[in-house]
Formats: structure tokens, sequence, C-alpha cells
């Protein structure tokens, strides 16, 4: 018996969790949401998911599209066991009356302030505490990849203190309404970026500062951390526990990894849409300068928080405890397999 | 028994043309080549290619990278029936007298110049040609894409005279080392650009002039054609022909296509590294105004001739004729069942 899993809102984030949900034995996609009837919405029907409308009053235009609707998205909550909410940021707070009064379990990503929630979640952070729980959200793209590395450092080797630059790409790949062509932009210009309050709903006792720049890419994002530890480690002993972890994945200059337009290059022949689920840590960037780590990560912003999604749904509905969810999700989604 | 292809240069076309004469049923890679122990030649060894060192001199590098290789190109090539020659531009003539040394075909890309060859071959438009022969050069993508549209126009219709502007993405997505970020580059400034005369190596009677300029993007190239046609034709007409075509994917705004960002975020979902070995044609850019056909298309520029790198093998080695050659190719890569 499969748990059935609505995905309200099928774009970016959507499509990824609802092809993941699917290479799992113990859950089914029900159904997906569009707001409109445009290419992705095909796409969702070519790929076999029941489509609904998201939003009733548009059901006529993907009529007028000649595209078929099994209903608007109240009908497909009402037969979910749990729904991922992957609609744009702050409207996930605006659909959780929907998702109370239908009495639905459900998640949320990133972009929702951290109240949506009843916890904010990493799988290999704070699998436990989402056990049980009707709202969990699921920390945004860079946070996720902030967190894993943290959460790995200090379990083994203690935190004192984090301070990290975030080098983020301004849109993503399919934007052609916004951007910023020719500039960095500080974002925000005054300290801190969001991203460390927000690894903090997560790993609440780590002591951290983040600073952000949007520059002019749509690839990834790079982050250049600086990590204070309590206890002495090498550059060795930082990668030896990294090689460990599935959801990081290690590269280096003489592969010929010179930056981001390589690894996406490389990532282009490992899955479709080159989803890059784990961490990208240049093996090479890894430094030890006195008691201070030094390494710089790229995060595909698009893909890194669906291992997360998939985890969620196991706790929430607990179907597994944190060693085996991780462990089915890996391995369905050929996370740790890439090892170059 | 399967003709035994080598491919000379597993890059950015090599990688794609490797893969491609893998999904045939006639045909077999034997090996590829790389320069560098880089990721291609690591992901070359993944999927199961067999590699040779292109450079003999650069033996050593693979085996201190612990790469292992099977020889060097000219072990590969003297075991070839056909070699696909997928190293940079102008290296092709260079390597054109090992080829003949060795007494093998061999196919060579648009790069070169056309004098390499015997033949400049589009598999629509001259596919008999090839037949037989031992040096064929695929045509560049910006000429594959042009001469695709105007040999299915110029048979159907007739044309007078072609005025094409396009609009050049300025460096494929892996590079890292050139760009052009911030302006657009006349490329040439002074008429004609290089694709014109290079339509005319294929189809020798169409009056074309074409003009063509670099933009800061890596996605695809764009194409605003304007074909004055010797028998009128409405849109409807044009579109039939188009429709008919397997090699052309009509596309529209009201799908959601609004720039080549979002033709590539749907074929993110549809081939591994989103090739599109298609011309991609706005359905609603097709306007025909007096005796004029305006149309705008999309051309992806890493992966529009792969098939007609397959469709000269069959040809030059006499394996099928041009109507069997082009159904086994179209099937074997789902070319024409994507229409949306």
């Amino acid at each position: 018996m499969k748990v059935k899993v609505a995905i309200n809102g099928y774009g970016t984030i959507g499509k990824r969790v609802a092809d993941a949900v699917s290479k799992q034995d113990d859950m089914e996609v029900i159904g997906v949401t569009k707001t409109k009837p445009d290419f992705e919405a095909k796409m969702a029907i070519r790929k076999g998911y029941k489509l609904y409308c998201a939003i009733p009053e548009n059901l006529e235009l993907f009529e007028s599209a000649g595209i078929r609707v099994e209903g608007t998205v109240d009908d497909l909550i009402n037969k979910a066991d749990i729904v991922v909410d992957c609609s744009p940021g702050k409207v996930g707070a605006q659909n959780k009356p929907m998702y109370e009064k239908a009495g639905v379990k459900a998640i949320f990503q990133g972009g929702e302030k951290k109240d949506v929630a009843e916890l904010s979640f990493n799988a290999l952070a704070n699998y436990e505490k989402a056990v049980g729980k009707n709202y969990v959200r699921v920390v945004s793209c860079n946070t996720t990849g902030l967190v894993r590395v943290l959460y790995l450092l200090d379990t083994n080797f203690g935190i004192e203190k984090v301070r990290a630059v975030m080098i983020r790409r301004v849109v993503d790949p399919k934007e052609d309404k916004k951007g910023l062509v020719n500039g960095i932009m500080p974002d925000p210009v005054k300290l801190p970026s969001h991203h460390g309050p927000d690894v903090q709903t997560v790993l609440p006792h780590i002591d951290i500062t983040t600073v952000a720049f949007k520059v002019p890419t749509t690839l990834m994002h790079v982050h250049s951390l600086n990590v204070q530890l309590k206890e002495k480690a090498s550059e060795d002993d930082v990668i030896d526990v990294f090689e460990k972890e599935p959801r990081i994945l290690l590269v280096s200059k003489d592969d010929g990894f010179t930056s981001t337009a390589k690894i996406i290059e490389w990532a282009r022949e490992l899955r479709i849409r080159y989803d890059l689920f784990e961490n990208v840590v240049w093996r090479d960037s890894i430094a030890v300068v006195g008691n201070e780590l030094y390494l710089t990560q790229a995060i595909h912003q698009e893909a890194i928080v669906v291992p997360e999604n998939i985890d969620a749904i196991r706790a929430m509905l607990e179907m597994a405890d944190k060693e085996e969810s991780i462990r089915k999700t890996n391995e369905s989604l050929d996370i740790g397999k890439f090892q170059i």
C-alpha cells in the first residue's frame, strides 16, 4: 500500500519532487496542479500525472487549450495522505488554511517563512523531529546546502563559528522575465543575509554569519565557507567525513571542474534535467589554516531539496526511520553513485 | 554485422554522436578519443566506450591520472570502417592525412573548410550525393538549421531569395574561458556571414544573404528568416509542410514558449543533456507578407548535427537509402515524437 502524495504546483521544484516520488516503492503521485495550461502542464500529462487546476477560476483556460484536468486542487487534496506544496514563495502560506480544512498533512518549501510549519527540516540534521508532524518546511536550497555540510562538521569536529559568503545564481534557467545581466548585487546590502538565521531554524546552536551576492548566472549557487572548528582536524579528516556521506559529492580541478559551467556539463550526462541532488564540494578547496577550515561548494538550486522532500514525507507519515528513509531515497535517486 | 565507428574527439559533438551511434541497430562505437584525462574522459569510460589517447605524447597524463586507455588514435582508426572526426575546428583538416594513410572513410564537422571533404552534407537535402563517398563534411549547426528549412520551402514552393539574420549564442554552456557577457557583436561586421556561402555548399542554387550577431547566451541560436517564395503560399501551407517533417518541431507562445530559456526548460525533460535534434520553429512567427515568408526558429547548437552524422555514416557506407536511413535515425533518437 503506497501513501498518496499530492503535488500542489508543478513548477521547478514540483516537477522534480513528482518524479522523485514516482521512483519510491512506498509512495505514489496521485496528482499535480498547475495554474495555467502551458508546456509544463502538457509535460505533466505526457508523464502520466493526473492534472488538477490550482486556481478554480482558470478551469476554462485549460478547457479552451484542450487540456483535460481531473478537477481542482480541492478535489486533489481530499484524496491525499500528504500534500507537497511547491507553489511560489509566500503562496504556500496562503494555501495552508485549505490543507487545515481538508485535514491533510503538508510540506512547505523554503520560500515560506519558518512559522508556516511546526518544523524547519533537513534529513541529515533533524529527521527524527519531523516524525509524525503535520506541517513541515523543507529549508531553501542554499540553507540545505549549508546545513548538510555544517551538520557533518559539527557532529565530527564541533563548530565554534561559521562565516559564509554565498555567491548566488540570479534566476533559474527557465526565467526570462527578470534577471541581472551585468552586475554584482549585494543581496541584502545590510548583514546578515537570511541564510544564517535560516540555518539556525534547523541547527539552533550554530554561530553563523552569512553574506550573499547575486551574480549573472543561472547554473548554480557557490558558497565560500570559513568554519572555525572546536577540535583540530586535518584536510584529510574533513575529506574522509565528506567521502562517507552520499549527499556530498567531491570533485576536483584536475578532472576539469574549473567552474559551475563544467559541473553542469558533467551533470547533463548523469541525470535528466542535469539535476544534482548532492552538495558539490571542490576537494582541492578544502584547506585548514590554523583552526579554521575553508571550503568551496556548488549547490544546484533547482534540485538539492528534492531528496529532503522525500525524506520529509516518510518522517511525517512515520513510514521509516532516518537511516532507512535516507538509504531508500539515495538509492532510488542514484545519490552517492557518481563519485569521480 | 554492425559497421565499426570510431569517434575522434569526445567533446560537445563527439559525445552526442557516440550515444546516437550506440542507439542504431546497424552500427557500433568501437572507441572514442580524448586529448586529456578530464571528466569527459571518465564519462566515456563510465558509459562503456573504449578510450584512446588522441595525442600520443599525452599517454602519460592518462596513466598518471589512473585512466586506462586502449591505445592511441592510430590504433583506433585502423580498426574502424569509418571515423567521425569531432575534433575542434581546423583540427579535422590536420587529421585528414592520418585517415588517408589508414585508408579509412571520414566524416568532418562544420568547423572545417568545405574543401576538407568531397561533399558538404545535409540528410534532407543531399543524402544521395554522399552515397559511397570517402570524405564528407556535415555542415555546421546554423547551416544545418537553415538548410533543413530552406530545402523544404524550396522543394514545395520554390525560393526566389533568402535574407537571414542569425542571433547566435556566444559560446557553449560548458565554456568558461571565453565569452561575451555584456554586448552584441556583429560577427562579422562586413556582410555576408559565412552561413550564406555555407548553405550554398549544400544548396548551390539558393540566392541567400546572411548577417550574424553574437549575444550573451549559451542556450541556442535564433534565426530570423525572410524568404521570397516563387509560388504563392499561405501560412497554413507552410505549417503543413513543416508538420510533416519530423526534424522540424513547431512550438507556440501560447504554450509558454516565450524564449529559448523556455524551450530548453522543456527540452530538459525530453532528452538527456536537453538535446534538441530538431529545428524549433515558432508556429506563431510564420507570417506571409505579400510573397515574402517570415519565420523565427531556434537551433540547439550542440545537438542539431547529430542525426546528420548518423545519416552520413549510412550513406557513405551504402547501408541504406535516404528514406530508410532517416527513418531509422529519427526513430532511434525519438525525432518527431515531441510535437506539442
